[in-house]
């Protein structure tokens, strides 16, 4: 089979570089074009040492040259600007993969209201797909323009989906308390982010108006089919380079326990090769899913008060960005799903 | 005024370090006897380089000599072990600051739960005071048994009990997700808190068990005038040496919102000298209090479902154990509370 | 091709770990046996839930179990420990690819004097080859007993020998001050490697007794001409998890500058697929290597004193230590170099 | 007696906010003025939550009203920008402790090729004294323009300069390793400092044309009584926020050894209040110095080539720039020399 060519826009951000090293490996797959405004003319060598036998060199983004090389693009771009590359690519007939935030949120009102600005294709909305394999695998596999989840939705949605569907938890009163590596923020220059203001702190930040929360709730309230849902959700930044911990707590319905949750977990994502459901008593740790494609998911049970408390993680770069983007190659390609990422 | 003669009974943990660190400036104390199994015979300097200069020498813990030296001791000892010391100190009339869990928790029955064993002093606990400053000064002030908070209910209860008590938040609900530094664990070699293990790491632990939630339960119960009350309580391990941060999502009522919470909680604390509430829409950060006895307390609401979402945070080791313990010293002898402490 | 059947002796280690992420998905390796005292019984994802999808079980380490189930036995265990394999197994015709100490140093007076205790099997230090692929790979090819080089003489071999045995830089003043991350002391439960020890601190150890000093010397005395040679060697543990960080200064004859070293290093290496020579004003960085099996080296030069002044980083774990013992195995086995380790 | 006016000028830095810590509770020292063109107008406790209960603002710097409110001026400003506020405040008679590179080198040509530009205020290079008090502590009494030593240097020339003094080490070939902290860097917003690219990472920079060396070296020289000398300095980033340590190495003379080094420190240091000399066998160890004016000092002798290995720990942001320039204000104002520093 021929391999699928396929380029990075934005390749030098910290999801395009996680992608690199994704996608260079990946047996069916030939990077033929890897973009970068500040780096264009360089070898990826340059840039990252880490990949100097790789011949690549940084290209200024251009439309025709991505869509002249290239079967699949995908966008690791700040929101709004990875709708300007979507637009003219999807029309050359290329796969569109968006890391960004442009194509997850239904609603152009909501994603004008989080990200403070319009919408800017809204007609393309109802054909994206939200990129959440577990979920959408179906719909993925025919989609052009696939939407990948945020990094928090990633590993929240995961844990919860199951259960609201089951009807074992409530849509109501679902608190996550999250906690994100610094590369979280990409790769960006910010008095916030240099080391001495991270390292030996721990702070939340955007704890109501996170963006990535109408996604988490659009997702939510489809689950338990219902109109809408509002959760708190409240991130953290912790001094790990990468990593997302969700503590999740539900309300349980009265037939739910740690046992019917667990079991509910299991039938969902026994046959999934990206979540691992851990045993009763064992808690997600970072350190056990970081570099890898996994979420980790690990449940408790509070029968004082019928609180379930979950316990999810993820890598952000991997599952929570570019492992899951090339997971949806994976699906759209018609390759075994782990293809390039085990 | 003479000094206060205080000995320090298990000086070589990290309390008792950070006691060291703090009384051997103390303006209005004098360390007269250091104690550890594990370093008696060894200079204070040669154990911690860092106060060299002093003269002092750890000893092997010993009543007789303790009570000769000493008319304050500070219990920097593992559950347990610490009454086997304040019972024999108590009789000889000493006043006696205990760091420990022993002599929290009212209820020898609860203690028994959660500590997996029999009180060993039951007789004890009605005198015993809770040594949070900010709630129970008075009592504090002529007690000879002190039991200073642990670092979790230090770090979520000074937040949470004025609003409770002025009517502000519901007593169901209350949901706490907690954050700690390592040196929470204390100086305990476990392969668990090695440096590779703790470090590039986010996970849970105790998350329904921790010995921590009865504490909390019992002065938030206390707070909300109520019989008994459950919260979910979820404690973290983040790779810091330092710092607390509580997350703690509360049910506000219907005449709750940010801006009233912000008043109740200035009233409380503005004459405070240790407790610091920030502007709506600013948040807490552990590196705001690292090596200080300050609680930072940053609030914001969720009108959508009326949560009220609190951060907090601490040092453990100061606000959460020996800078707690230093504050009730000084309450004690009369001394100004910020003593040694600023 | 069939594959080859390996056993990993001490698989519960960070050495023995790391051979598990790269041997289970290396293409031509079969897994048959891994060993643990501590975890003997314990399916791997127990342990690691990384591999949880493996069947693997740790088994007490038995010689007859071993010889049934592998052609070659990697040995991750403490030195004097690994010997009490090698033995046996040698004689049962497994290869044995070693990565204690054991088999590294040629003299046993020297082994004596460093390691504290007699060498438990001088008979096989002749038979021994040191498993440095860029120096030694054709002895490597046809050994039975391949002693893998420790973590800090990988780091520091790779850069000096090429210049040593071109003349470029005299033998004596040789001086090389290392920074190590802390799983270089391997999974040791003890209470200078808990978290809050190591984090935020920066010291040196070992300064004029570390075991890796002979092993260092012996070699680059090899690659000198000369019968014996003393360096400096200054290692420090600074609060990483991975990555060793070489800092070598040499004294440059006439002829050499850092053109000249730069020349010789190309020369050396620009075949190797392991070795990185970066451009003259680059400096390594450990964070370029973690995780891969690379050697990243940078030069300097300082025409004043002319002293050379090189930069050499690998991840300890990988190219110091498992990566390299699967290299040894690549080789002998006679598959790509590369294989399993890209 | 009154207390001292001072006006920190640039005090939103990592040095500035370290003398802020230090001032506000310096005994006999109010803090009058605080500028920063960045922070102008906000008051001390908007910008550090730390220092809330303080009423300082911060102020546009303004030379006549840092004149009319204080008698002190500690800069710590960018080199180049320190002499433009130096000049006039000495005019009007401020005593000035600066904590730039301006006025430590005495030739303008060595800071002409080191800092890349003409020294902007060369006649004023003679009036200023090197605020090193343990070797300049008589010149520093009278002194009206310190010029505080840089971070590293003050860790490299107070173990070395009294060895060499007395003779017992080769001016020759003296070779240092340095790893700082990230704070070192200042407050600098920079794609290489931002925390993903320091954690996890161990990295040289500036090998041979680091800022600190003519410094260095020009103290170095006239210690050992020579015309000018040349070392070699190797400084290194590593993931602590705070903390130097240097890794010295030395020719001994024939007279030297470790017990001989250690007698000429101890005859040196014994009765300085802030350099502590460890025993033999024992190394310094960053984590012992952090948030303290302390240098501790480390030493090991390599008989087989006669080399001595020191050690030497500092807190960059305290003995290494604010709490030395706080030492000096000590000495100038007649002030006990650890007034405000323990």
């Amino acid at each position: 089979m021929s391999k699928t060519r396929v380029a990075i826009v934005g390749a030098s951000g910290y999801s395009g570089e996680e992608l690199l090293r994704l996608l260079l490996h990946h047996p069916s797959v030939e990077v033929t074009c890897i973009t970068s405004r500040q780096e264009a003319g360089r070898p990826v060598g340059a840039v990252f040492p880490r990949y100097m036998e790789s011949s690549l060199k940084f290209s200024q983004p251009d439309i025709d040259d991505i869509a002249a090389k290239a079967d699949v693009a995908f966008l690791a771009l700040p929101h709004g600007l990875a709708t300007e590359f979507a637009v003219p690519l999807l029309k050359r007939k290329l796969k569109v993969i968006d890391i960004s935030a442009d194509f997850r949120i239904h609603s152009p009102e909501i994603y004008a209201h989080y990200y403070k600005t319009a919408h800017p294709a809204p007609e393309l909305l109802a054909q994206a797909v939200y990129g959440l394999p577990e979920v959408y695998r179906r719909q993925i596999k025919g989609a052009s323009l696939i939407a990948c989840p945020g990094c928090y939705p990633t590993s929240i949605l995961l844990p919860i989906i199951p259960l609201l569907r089951a009807g074992l938890v409530e849509p109501d009163g679902i608190t996550v308390v999250s906690m994100s590596g610094v590369s979280g923020a990409g790769r960006k220059v910010d008095a916030q982010y240099i080391f001495p203001e991270c390292n030996e702190s721990v702070r939340p930040y955007s704890v109501i108006s996170h963006r990535h929360l109408p996604e988490i709730e659009q997702e939510l309230a489809l689950a338990a089919g219902c109109k809408q849902l509002a959760i708190n959700f409240v991130p953290h930044l912790v001094p790990v380079n990468r990593g997302i911990h969700s503590c999740i707590l539900l309300q349980a319905n009265n037939s739910c326990n740690a046992d019917t949750a667990l079991e509910c977990l299991h039938a969902s994502y026994d046959f999934e090769p990206f979540v691992r459901i851990l045993d009763q008593g064992q808690l997600a740790d970072t350190k056990h899913v970081t570099m890898s494609n996994f979420c980790e998911i690990g449940c408790a049970f509070d029968p004082r008060n019928n609180r379930l408390i979950i316990s999810s993680a993820i890598d952000n770069l991997t599952k929570g960005a570019a492992g899951q983007a090339v997971q949806n190659l994976n699906i759209i390609a018609g390759y075994p799903e782990t293809a390039g990422l085990l």
